[in-house]
């Protein structure tokens, strides 16, 4: 079942029922401020941190589920309704929710009343712009009242929620003509207030909510909008709210369009006041002249989408799957965007307030992202790199305003170095930039101890040779990827930290997923050095390599498929002697991509063991068969009920290393098909089952042992974002950036018949056509560039050139 | 305006508007399990801590206002609606709600149905028990449907609203015939669930919210209400709540009463399973059968009532004046109590998340609490010492779980240590236990740096007499009772701590409110001495007590008022040179108490400023003129918008303080008055204004600076319930413990023709009778103690007597 359909020349998902499963969300913003936006408008605002400087508050878990918005009440005689059907929810003759790059459109009708919402962020300025236009469709005059409503969060979001003893008593609101000055703790240590403003005159105001709302009152019918009448409130503590009454005429046929903005304004602490307790409002005045009439606000606009356009034209494919190309050319890179901005931050999963941004996490984002805008990506590298200490570890979480790492949940996660190998491979990868490497780079931001950044990948490298255990196999530490799989806390008390409580880190628990990290990561790093001219370094690298490949062979071999993990007492994790937990996929599919044991098979049977133990019609499942109880030897993985989460749960973000992993063995049917399983556009038809939205990824699905199987959870911040990305493009289309120049090695269904791209790189466009005349799954017999034939897959790289026609034939 | 009245038989305050100015909510729990309930039956329930094991899910400051309880849905055909209005908010053909001691009736009729639901936790098990009595009132046969329902909280309260990125997927239930099984994480490391039932068969069942309410639904209409028909739904993650559905059919006149039971319940680590994933339910099943019949219900609910009623009846008042007695004979004790068992953890103000005990506050509360449960006090006094640092300073707040010092604020608040004499003097001049003096208690709960408990009240003294600043003033620290007045932290960003930002404690800045504890409170200290014979140790004290209290009067008197303190910059606070805040409540309450320069004149003009510069109508402001901007030097309190707060709010806390004083320079008629502005009894018939209960005190009533000047916030959980009982029972009525025996010292109104008084005594019950003949405002003209005339107002104490008849003449 759906409950919209893609619109794919406008780059949009068009929602058409207002009862979607779950809220489907959009993000306004991709510079410093944000909006989260769902399809019945609700959401909320935040300047660049989502926990210190929150707008607008929103409350999470509530009930009617998605509570709070930015909403338009619209009041015509007895009726009253919203654009975006919510609050009011009072049946629409017509609803649509466009949600685009970067902006969202609501469409509603009703009574012969037509109202279109365009809320977005424009580019350079601090707001959230919402033009409406409203329509008389009947052959009536129409007088109706509009009345717009938000309610402001008091900054720091947690606080918000907590600390009322105070916080009903420092609500403080300014109103000038229509604008609405929202300035708690302005007065003291804040030099920040925000606004809510109309360009026009307006017939009434309220900034206080019980004012507004009325007393026991409710979103779906404020006493105002009810009367019809504007109290003029004053906000005084409490809860202040913005909202403007327009009294609207419209012959018909006539339109009316409205620009409202609300924005976040910031004076110099010298700046600060006009007169006693009088704000300096100079910016805010300046900020409204830019949105000031339909045209600016529309020019705006233009400029919004001309920048994603821009973006998204880096990487584009064209080929009989119209799914796929809807997911390639949009979504897949829409997403990897936002979970760029955001981290792990905000989303209707995570509430914003929590940790920041994840070191692992950004790592692994920056595969998705790294073509769209390596300028960022090479900072956030160095950002990254800038919270490591000097023995190789790493904060495992760095807070996103400070940019330091996170002391709370300090380092140990072993993984962690590795990732910012694989990062930086990707970002050199693509551009070729190896100054990167010559960056003076602190260690836990202290300058006084910064090496170049080469130093910090050598140390990235070597922690992982320093800290082996009984078998020679990596030390997990507090967790590797998979935060759950605790195996040096033994945590008996509620409230504790799964990751860490306890000893945290042990000499014994050794993770083979590591082990495949390094194999594969570590030949970046050998490839790396080799091109810095550090030859013995190389070679040096490549032994350790080598040795890690037949431990994982010889210690980290199974029978059928490749070990989780020795616990802390050295008993197998993931093993067929287990009880449960025989089988976990991420050994499965690090280690096939790392092609440890390639060519004596045992990457084959890996997969096959994959596909027949934890494979499920909706994906893979982490995990099989799941724990039924707790064990305290391997934490948090087993605290969870069967089929959710890392404890059997279709951990998403895994499925395309399985993806990636069957085209290193050259199974395209079959990395297709994991590929297509979980991928939105593919499931869109089930949407009522999967419930989340369907135009981009989700973190985890119910795996076959929960009753919900099918049901996804925790949508869009997700790595999958950037490893499906990262698999699709690279591993099934294979047109993959290497040192050296661009790869072109597709692994793809023998029912494709080819397809064409083009792929910026470098400065240079490539306009890559594949052709499957026989129905091949993978292996290139033939590539010409510009006409000439070459051998093998890759394009030598000629900067020369801006513009690079390459055929390539499969067989 | 009144929304109820006083039920002085019942013990009750009765609503009869749903429609509340804001939820009046009530406390039930004496123990470990606690309920916040509320006038329309919104509120939550925890197990001894509010933060950490909270059984149901609240909303704070939701829309609309007083979201979730616990509630009971009868859809009579088309009708459906609530015994306590929420939430569908039906209006009801009759409502009342009755606020008693410990329990809370609600009684709502509609279409000739009568529900009457008693909610109350009895003594002695960890559960709330709602007793709903359903009648038809009509002459017609009615059919109908009943429908429980709660919310399931998460357990931690704090991750609960932030979490949903483990939450989502970790709800669990199992439901055994009418019994509801919550046991979210009890899979792990939890060992305890919650129940939810009742003594009856079912028609069906809800565990999952988006079941019961539908999709989008809301609390006010829930899906499975409004089609009358439960859906027997499972919880698998998301939300569990528990609901159960009663098909009830009942002639005219019938009645049938139902018994529903909240539990919380634990089991041994090896008892925690009856098989895999089924909980061990026997030690549920035996929780039950204690309510399992009406009967059984009414004795528990009795035996509640029978344990308030002794608890009450140790001081007891009789006089013309009917909110006197109303408020001494219930409200006061009542609210006394209240805040006894919750320090300042869960009200409808404060969210049970944040802070722990607070040292002073806890001292505080003892004052108002100590002659109801001695042994308790005795043991909170031991409690806290037990965290006092070695050098007399104190950990601000503790927690009450594990009773040790909160590190995240420490200590550096330098009046606390003062505050643990005055809660010891007031238990032992309740109690005549000097045994307390010989506790071995430890420091920073480190037993082996333990000393005697009299050991600690030495330090306790002795760290003012080494904390003095240059004008030989106290030090202040942090702050002193006044928590915003921060002199030595200068803090300029948003999000810092006011109290422990900067170098929080400094050199110069001085508090003359602390000299009037040290001067007040050290007379305890050197008459604790002398009792233990401590002569010479007495009369040090003394002289320290001296030399004080000319330090005040040379350095801290300002012409015509105490000055309030000095600042890091030696400059003074609170004095006719200062800008703003040119004069504070706190010094001239504890100067005046402490009698500094009383027969000088010096606390009668002290007085005598208090009322010509703070008084207003609702109550005496904090201080005056408000600060109208943020002074870094000053800290949080002038961080309140005007009127509010400490910045000029009518901070309840300290208006007994000058009621007190009052009775020091003898001012009968002003005691009074300035005890009965304040008094919720005393200001009922404005509620509208005031808007918080009227049968408790609040923390604060906006001040005239303050647009909503009178309005009150933070209801229930203040030091106000401990310092106006003291006001009213110790020194407006003036039977007042001391050391040696029981005072009896009034100081009335005089219009007031006297009153009559039962007071238990360490073991005795005197029967007092004060006459007023002449109306005198102070003065003790003659006493006679069992007929026979005593010189002065002390009775001595003889403990061979069980009853004491005494009799007062004033004048």
């Amino acid at each position: 079942m759906k409950f919209g359909h893609f619109d794919d020349v406008n780059k949009e998902y068009v929602i058409t029922s207002p009862r979607t499963p779950l809220p489907w969300i959009n993000y306004l913003g991709c510079e410093d401020f944000f909006s989260l936006k769902s399809n019945t408008c609700g959401g909320y605002s935040f300047y660049k941190d989502a926990k210190l400087l929150r707008l607008t508050r929103y409350r999470y878990n509530n009930v009617p589920l998605d509570s709070n918005g930015l909403y338009y009440f619209i009041k015509d005689g007895d009726t009253v309704w919203n654009p975006g059907w919510m609050p009011t929810k009072t049946e629409l003759d017509d609803y649509k929710c466009r949600h685009g790059l970067g902006y969202s459109v609501f469409e509603g009708k009703k009574n012969g009343i037509s109202a279109v919402l365009t809320d977005f962020v424009p580019m350079g300025t601090a707001c959230e712009v919402n033009k409406l236009t409203l329509t008389n469709e009947s052959d009536e005059k129409k007088d109706f009242t509009l009345f717009s409503y938000v309610e402001f969060c008091l900054w720091n979001a947690m606080d918000d929620m907590t600390n009322f003893q105070r916080n009903f008593s420092t609500g403080e609101v300014e109103i000038h003509g229509s604008t609405i000055y929202h300035k708690t703790e302005y007065r003291e240590r804040r030099n920040h207030y925000a606004i809510f403003s109309v360009n026009t005159d307006i017939d009434g105001f309220d900034t206080d909510r019980d004012s507004f709302l009325g007393a026991y009152g409710e979103n779906r019918a404020p006493e105002v909008v009810m009367t019809g009448k504007a109290k003029n409130s004053v906000a005084s503590g409490w809860a202040p709210v913005g909202s403007h009454q327009i009294n609207i005429s419209l012959a018909p046929g006539e339109s009316r369009d409205l620009v409202f903005v609300l924005g976040y304004v910031e004076n110099k602490k010298d700046e600060k006041w006009e007169g006693l307790n009088k704000v300096n409002r100079k910016p805010a005045e300046a900020m409204l002249t830019k949105f000031d009439t339909t045209e600016k606000a529309d020019q705006a606009l233009a400029d919004l989408k001309a920048y994603w356009n821009g973006l998204l034209s880096h990487f584009t494919v064209s080929s009989s799957e119209e799914k796929l190309d809807r997911m390639v050319n949009i979504w897949h890179q829409y997403q990897c965007m936002v979970t760029f901005n955001m981290s792990r931050s905000a989303s209707y999963f995570e509430s914003g307030i929590g940790r920041g941004m994840g070191f692992r996490d950004s790592c692994q984002d920056l595969l998705g992202f790294v073509h769209l805008i390596p300028d960022r990506a090479r900072q956030r590298i160095l950002d990254i790199a800038s919270t490591q200490f000097e023995d190789g570890s790493a904060y495992h979480q760095y807070q996103p305003l400070t940019k330091k790492g996170n002391a709370d949940i300090g380092s140990g996660f072993n993984d962690d170095p590795l990732w910012l190998i694989a990062g930086t491979a990707a970002y050199i990868k693509e551009t070729g930039d190896y100054s990167i490497l010559d960056e003076i780079t602190p260690y836990d931001n202290d300058a006084s101890k910064a090496t170049d950044f080469m130093e910090h990948l050598r140390r990235s490298f070597n922690y992982t040779v320093n800290h082996l255990g009984p078998h020679g196999l990596p030390l997990i530490g507090r967790a590797d990827w998979n935060d759950c799989l605790n195996l040096n806390c033994f945590s008996e008390e509620p409230g504790e930290s799964f990751q860490t409580f306890g000893p945290s880190e042990g000499p014994n628990a050794e993770s083979v997923f590591i082990a495949g990290m390094f194999v594969k990561y570590g030949k970046d790093y050998a490839a790396i050095c080799r091109h810095r001219g550090l030859e013995e370094e190389a070679k040096e690298a490549e032994k350790q390599i080598e040795k890690m490949e037949q431990t994982v062979l010889d210690a980290g071999w199974d029978g059928e498929w490749y070990l989780r993990a020795y616990d802390h007492y050295k008993h197998k994790v993931g093993s067929k002697e287990c009880e449960e937990g025989k089988i976990f996929i991420e050994p499965q599919g690090f280690c096939v991509i790392a092609e440890i044991g390639l060519k004596d098979g045992y990457c084959l049977k890996a997969m096959e063991s994959v596909e027949k133990h934890l494979d499920t019609k909706y994906g893979i499942v982490l995990l099989q068969p799941c724990y039924t109880r707790y064990h305290v030897e391997l934490g948090e993985i087993t605290s969870y009920p069967g089929g959710y989460k890392e404890n059997a749960g279709i951990f998403c973000h895994n499925n395309p290393w399985i993806s990636i992993a069957e085209t290193v063995v050259g199974r395209g049917n079959r990395a297709w098909q994991v590929y297509t399983r979980t991928c939105p556009a593919y499931i869109e038809d089930i949407s009522e089952i999967h419930r989340t939205e369907p135009y981009v990824y989700s973190q985890m699905i119910a795996g076959k042992d929960a009753p919900n199987f099918g049901e996804a959870k925790n949508s869009w911040l997700t790595g999958t974002a950037a490893w499906t990305f990262l698999d699709v493009s690279q591993y099934i289309l294979g047109i993959r950036p290497d040192y050296d120049g661009l790869v072109v090695d597709p692994c793809i269904p023998a029912s494709l018949d080819g397809f064409s791209a083009k792929r910026d790189f470098r400065g240079v466009t490539y306009h890559i056509t594949v052709k499957n005349p026989n129905g091949a799954e993978k292996g290139v017999a033939s590539m010409t560039v510009d006409g000439t034939p070459v051998e093998g897959n890759m394009i030598p790289f000629d900067g020369s050139k801006k513009e690079v026609q390459v055929e390539v034939v499969m067989g």
